[in-house]
């Protein structure tokens, strides 16, 4: 077929407009009206030092009512941070903090510090994690991902990874940010509770006081549920975090829930003034928590059950499923296929699991090496597949993404593996190897429309005539 | 005399009007309009992730580059945090990490980390010594306070205090919090680079490797003087934290200083994403950096030589005179002063040592208690004067602030003493019990007037003669 012989449905388009289209709300997204709005007022009326100032007091603690509101816990159980990652490192410090005071005090603790986590976790969870276990002063499990949801296979597997006297943390994260698999936080919670309360029947007098410690901790990385999915607070579980960067709030604020009963053994991550009752010191940042309580409200009643639905996570899911079906039938439409030499993929197409409803986890990938590459299985063990055919594999997205017209994320860049370009977390999650080198993480917002979907699939298939055109042989 | 015959002076006076006067820089400021519309614009246009948008990378580097400029160090020599609180967490941090490699690795170093402060460090340095020094993972010598200058008697003192193979961290303020107290930075960084130097001269094998570490780092907490004078980094010196709320820019956004030489060893606090080359996880506050950046560009212009003087700090002094003079003039005017039966007494007015010059720290003492006192010597080192009259020291005080006209700290609150109440700083720094517990800290700021300062004397006159009408017998 010449170059010149473009697919007839693709004649007319080959001069796309170069507004980008945003769709990487899983990176971070625009604020919404109301939270700058917050933020802008609050840095004219509400800059003065909430300790002697009863306005700005007052902006902290309706940020907090309104965080709380929209998780389902008590003010009183939220500590502000500068973001998710602040909480994430701070969780993980707690436990073993808690561990090693257990320890001390009692002596009655056999071994290390041990913690179980999904393998599929945040670089915000998992690098702490991991300059522990470097330092020797924890063990871990790092629970596998189940390719039919995404998530785990079922949560006797993490309870059976539990140890007795030894597991300080259980950390699973409410919501993957590569494939958006949800994770059964609150069936989790109550398993631990059970775990915790079958053990506890025949404890000794060696374990008393791992029983009464409240440990293993559950805490769950939610930054990239909340503002996306209903994510309401379940018992049992001890530590939440949330940014609100990441549901249209301020950069630079987030949140971590501490339950009631863990909030007397919260230690300072960050020590200094009292803020926060003594346990985050730092002036607080009150445009920037006004602005993250508006986007709490916000949220709130975007996700509030209307007749039994949720008219954000419907409008995401429609806007998202219109992307991933107009994508599959213009791309795999039989003539551009097979004049691109590409196929479409959908990675987070989980049978069994939930998935945010605003996240597609796409990959273009040669219908050659689709061909030669044979039964996916195979690949996605198979080591020697890193080879030239499958380093190529990410370079028509790569050209896509570097056009500019759609602002994606291809995978996530902290999380892609060192020797392969691939990202982990697809890799985990049972993605074939091939696939996981040239995905895109194409994620949607309450502001995404159907015109951003018409001008992406538009983009994605200019993307891909062009690259033929410029590459001919590959 | 009745209560009725107010000394004439103040017959008129006694309507104050409620507007509130800010005199609380050194505890937050206002933002700068060139800040705020920083930070407005951003949140706009520039909320994207500098990771994929080359718009806000270049907000982040701009910010870099600026806040360089302000404090005279290149840009890749700055790491944004959260601010001025986790700036100082992580030096503490990053030192005995280094001690503790050191060991670790070269087997080689006796005993434990030891740390060189002075003692009278905001409290976001002090407490993580002081939970380092609860585990037993450090020793610490404290510097004592020179009632002369408000901040060291001489370097030899802290010279003297270094332990070779030992002292990891030498942490010094550049500018005390509560008395402005400026402490010699350039001259402790030059003492520090000979001790080594000569220390080094006599290595033999087994200290070698500390020789050669970079230890022990000197930091500096410059939190409270950028802005308000020039801050330029010394040689030899590897840490400074600053925070951008203290000189008008926006709150939840600091840096991190960390010298070149320094860099390359530097470890994460917060680990998670590959932001700020790795060291720095947590997605960029570009709105808050473009605020940042924006603060450091106007300190820039208004602490630059004109003609050899600095036009910020020559309008600060000259408004911080003016209040000094005018509240002596008049609450200590004789016919005022035996109807209050109150004092002013300036705490930081250290007659061999610089100060900030919009810091005032002043008392208002009760004659009669301040004729029963005698000396002050001895006042200060005499535990028994913690008696009914000193804790009622502080009334007349508390009451003037509870008014609410004038905004101003009472000492700093996390500083005050556990037993008195008295302020910790002011205690160190050789100023009596009886006025440590009655201060009032006044900071001014580029926006305060001179109508403030005539506003700011006459409520504390007005406050001081209800206060006797209220408490004729006190």
């Amino acid at each position: 077929m010449s170059h010149q012989q473009l697919p007839r449905s693709q004649q007319h388009k080959q001069e796309a407009t170069k507004t980008p289209i945003y769709l990487d709300y899983n990176a971070t997204s625009p604020m919404s009206s109301q939270s700058r709005d917050a933020v802008i007022e609050a840095m004219y009326t509400g800059w003065q030092n909430p300790s002697v100032c009863s306005r700005t007091r007052s902006i902290v603690e309706v940020a907090r009512k309104s965080v709380a509101d929209l998780i389902g816990c008590q003010p009183a159980e939220l500590i502000f941070t500068s973001g998710g990652t602040e909480s994430n490192n701070w969780a993980v410090k707690q436990a073993v903090w808690m561990y090693r005071n257990l320890d001390r005090a009692e002596n009655a603790i056999v071994g290390r510090p041990h913690i179980v986590a999904s393998c599929i976790e945040h670089d915000s969870i998992r690098k702490p994690i991991e300059r522990l276990l470097a330092l020797g002063l924890v063990d871990v499990t790092w629970l596998r991902i189940d390719s039919s949801t995404g998530a785990l296979a079922n949560v006797g597997d993490l309870v059976a990874a539990l140890r007795w006297r030894n597991t300080c943390l259980v950390t699973v994260m409410w919501a993957n940010n590569e494939t958006g698999a949800i994770f059964p936080i609150a069936e989790i919670a109550n398993a631990l509770s059970e775990w915790r309360r079958l053990n506890s029947l025949t404890v000794d007098s060696s374990c008393s006081s791992y029983a009464n410690s409240g440990l293993p901790l559950f805490h769950t990385d939610a930054c990239q549920a909340v503002g996306k999915v209903p994510v309401k607070v379940p018992n049992g579980l001890d530590l939440l975090s949330l940014a609100g960067h990441k549901f249209q709030g301020p950069k630079g604020v987030g949140a971590l829930y501490c339950s009631a009963r863990l909030r007397a053994k919260l230690a300072p991550l960050l020590l200094g003034g009292g803020q926060e009752n003594g346990v985050r010191a730092g002036t607080e940042n009150t445009p920037g928590l006004a602005g993250l309580g508006a986007a709490a409200r916000l949220s709130k009643t975007q996700l509030d059950d209307v007749d039994g639905r949720q008219p954000l996570m419907v409008q995401l899911a429609e806007i998202r499923d219109q992307l991933r079906d107009r994508l599959l039938n213009s791309i795999n439409d039989p003539e551009m296929s097979e004049f691109t030499g590409f196929r479409l993929i959908v990675n987070n197409n989980f049978p069994n699991g939930p998935t945010l409803p605003n996240t597609l986890n796409v990959s273009v990938v040669s219908t050659k090496l689709l061909q030669s590459a044979g039964q996916s299985k195979e690949l996605a063990t198979d080591n020697n597949t890193d080879d030239m055919e499958l380093r190529e594999a990410a370079l028509a997205r790569n050209y896509l993404l570097s056009r500019g017209r759609i602002l994606a994320s291809a995978g996530s860049a902290c999380h892609a593996a060192a020797n392969s370009g691939a990202s982990a977390v697809l890799l985990e999650s049972g993605v074939n190897p091939m696939a996981a080198r040239s995905a895109v993480r194409l994620s949607v917002g309450p502001d995404t429309t159907i015109d951003d979907v018409l001008g992406a699939v538009e983009e994605f298939n200019a993307a891909l005539l062009q690259w033929r055109i410029e590459h001919p042989s590959r």
